[in-house]
């Protein structure tokens, strides 16, 4: 995959403003955020998408997240919060190193918006999506 | 923290249509989709939001999540996808046990809607912000 500017910062050649580091991952806050204290956590191993992430990895993002979570809720006093992860352009994803995005909801409103039109699961098709799936 | 339809999923007492499991989570397709494939990883562990799981649950969250995106992808040829975690109601979550969405998206547009309002991250803050949460 590209070099990204997250494996720049990873390589210290980007400052970033660092929550967290550990062997496998690091976090630090967005420098576009959303809402305040919004933080991007991302694993060392660069992988564009997490279809792509090693299992180890993947295990360590996931290991970090209620400590990024606390972290951020203390900071700021948030009680909500949503997590990220978009995986390519139509879906949002901007750089493509894979990063999830920890962000506080306020009353305000402040944070992410989401868009949520739900349908019905139609037995018929839940048939035909597990057998593709589970095969 | 309270019961909920998770839990009775997980003790086999509510049917779901499976498509992950092993000793520490399990998948399955999503009853009100927003898109087609739309899928929820849980961890067994009963926790409300991230910041109340363990850490090992939570690894075991992260580790599966490379293959159940891989899964959807493969059962519903969709190229992009959002994987989205909610916590607190404000927050969009509405049943109180930890879930990851992993969301197909579509170019019809079908999938998760992403409000997106960035700023740019001032000096300042991100200096307050780092001081509550890496001391």
């Amino acid at each position: 995959m590209a070099d990204t500017v997250f494996s720049r910062i990873i390589r210290g050649e980007v400052p970033c403003h660092k929550v967290y580091e550990d062997d496998r991952v690091l976090a630090f806050l967005d420098i576009y955020p959303i809402s305040r204290g919004h933080t991007v956590l991302i694993p060392k191993e660069p992988a564009a998408t997490i279809d792509a992430l090693s299992e180890e990895s993947a295990a360590a993002v996931g290991r970090a997240l209620p400590r990024i979570a606390r972290v951020v809720m203390k900071a700021t006093g948030a009680t909500a919060y949503n997590i990220l992860q978009n995986n390519g352009p139509m879906a949002h994803q901007a750089i493509f190193h894979v990063h999830f995005h920890v962000i506080p909801k306020y009353p305000t409103g402040e944070g992410l918006g989401i868009g949520w039109n739900a349908g019905r699961l139609d037995d018929a098709q839940a048939k035909l999506l597990l057998k593709a799936m589970v095969s």
